[in-house]
């Protein structure tokens, strides 16, 4: 039975939490937990909306405990790093000390200080938030798969333009890669290809300009959650190619092996980042001047955001101004 | 239109071939190229039986060009390296010069020195040969999925104890990392532990065995060419985890993706091995006095032995003695 942090902590927060799987947030008071030695209480500025806080209010993934205080992928979770099979979950987890964990869609945050990262003073921290979610879920397969190891002008397939994928094409092209952007939707080719940096487009359902990137790409970052084919994409890759899947599909994809085998290509997967990378992420993306596209919202917008960002409609990620819009 | 090598060629060849999907093995006449300038002659001693060559001379990949004279997977492909899409196999493709080509079941071959591999000295011919084809499938994804880069004691499971699996354990244990073979069948954890050294063994249709090894390994090589779960397999990789597949099965297997993003594990493949690997793979096996298990048969029992392969029913590769044995 979880403890309730309402009369056993002694930092009174504030936040917007989901009651039921309605998901529809709302104004909340709860606390955090005194500061231990290593605890830092945070004063929250801004928090993106990432798509795991939708499945999340909705109990899509079945784990749901309410209320949730949904907010921040991984620069705030509170004890482990990100592969960790003990991992307490910035919200919806059980902290250490038996009461729930509530994230940043509230003022203050106390968290260890291994889990603080700095931003970058050039930073701006509403275009910045996103980074420590959708920034470091990118950078951190770039890094371990070794698409940052050049030579400059390796070609990295993107599938997806979303808040991921926007992301991917802005750090990839500071590698020194080669971008092209994989979608099923042709009118996005302007925004890719034209303001994004991206050097090449495909449109995924075309049949013929798949059969044209064929065999030219070294690696594909796919950010897609849906259930997809695999084969039309390990099929654009080289021999020696790497398919890195982000999104969790809730059923298997079929996996062609006779690709695997004859091209020596390998699927294989990442899931955000450890908190060195986290801060690594951020100043590679201060130094080339790399942000997300965000779309900022009071705190009282944040349904009618979940509403939006359930039909895919942002571009490219919503940031709460929780500091100027929380009130109680 | 391939032209015939019975007519258009200097040298005299004679070996066994396949001429219809029955796959049954009979003498036949034919003749190799005259040498060019980097073509050497090679006398032909030993021949393994590699389970390709079951499935190539029944048409079972359903590209066969009869007559076909089987033998010998990497060691005298005769232009090109081992993942390049314009390959000459050794057998059943046409030549440059438009003729087809004739393996390893016959009495000499021709090749581009480039193609030819240096047997140590110590190595027998009989036991070395299957080498050439199981030993560097093994081997080389070995090397390229960085098991062999220690540190010493990381934890390698080889899935299925046949002509792969059971030299992969013996290189395996070369490289100093710990074995364990999953096998459905219980009555090889004798043959496994006991004889060739393996330090594991888990019975892949036995739930509890299978729970006690969850996340215990960090890597698998899988040699199972039939359809089959990841699932379980992906089970048993710590995070990190790498599961390569060497075998091809007809249709596409079951990926769930939740373990490759959540262990940030990876799906990969292997196809032989190149020349020079080839060549580095006898070099380290002569000297850890690895060879593989074979069962020495004399040519006019090649239908015999296949099959006996056909159902599995070799300890662990036949070897045909083609020198001593085929006669006209």
């Amino acid at each position: 039975m979880a403890k309730s942090p309402e009369t056993e902590h002694p930092q009174r927060a504030f936040g917007w939490a989901a009651r039921d799987p309605s998901g529809v947030l709302s104004p909340f008071n709860f606390s955090r937990r005194e500061n231990g030695d290593e605890d830092v209480t945070i004063k929250i500025h801004f928090c993106g909306i990432c798509h795991s806080d939708l499945h999340s209010i909705k109990n899509e993934w079945g784990i749901a405990r309410y209320p949730i205080v949904p907010g921040s992928c991984d620069y705030c979770n509170q004890q482990l790093e990100n592969y960790c099979p003990k991992m307490t979950f910035t919200y919806g987890s059980i902290d250490r000390d038996g009461t729930p964990t509530y994230g940043g869609y509230s003022d203050i945050v106390v968290v260890d200080q291994h889990f603080v990262v700095r931003f970058p003073d050039s930073m701006p921290f509403d275009a910045g938030a996103p980074l420590l979610c959708a920034g470091v879920t990118v950078y951190s397969p770039m890094k371990y798969y070794g698409m940052a190891d050049g030579p400059a002008g390796k070609h990295l397939g993107v599938v997806g333009l979303g808040g991921l994928g926007h992301v991917a094409v802005k750090i990839g092209k500071a590698f020194g890669l080669k971008v092209t952007v994989i979608s099923h939707s042709p009118g996005k080719e302007g925004e890719a290809v034209g303001r994004l940096g991206a050097d090449g487009f495909v449109v995924s359902s075309d049949p013929l300009q798949i059969k044209a990137a064929v065999g030219s790409m070294d690696y594909i970052i796919d950010t897609v959650s849906a259930v997809h084919v695999l084969t039309p994409l390990l099929a654009l890759l080289k021999t020696n190619g790497k398919l890195i899947t982000l999104g969790l599909p809730d059923k298997p994809l079929e996996l062609p092996i006779a690709p695997l085998v004859l091209g020596r290509k390998l699927v294989g997967g990442s899931d955000i980042g450890g908190m060195k990378e986290t801060q690594e992420m951020l100043d590679f993306c201060a130094k080339h001047n790399i942000t997300a596209d965000v779309e900022v919202i009071p705190m009282n917008q944040v349904n009618v955001a979940m509403a939006r960002l359930a039909k895919s409609d942002v571009r490219y990620r919503f940031v709460i101004d929780v500091a100027n819009s929380l009130s109680k």
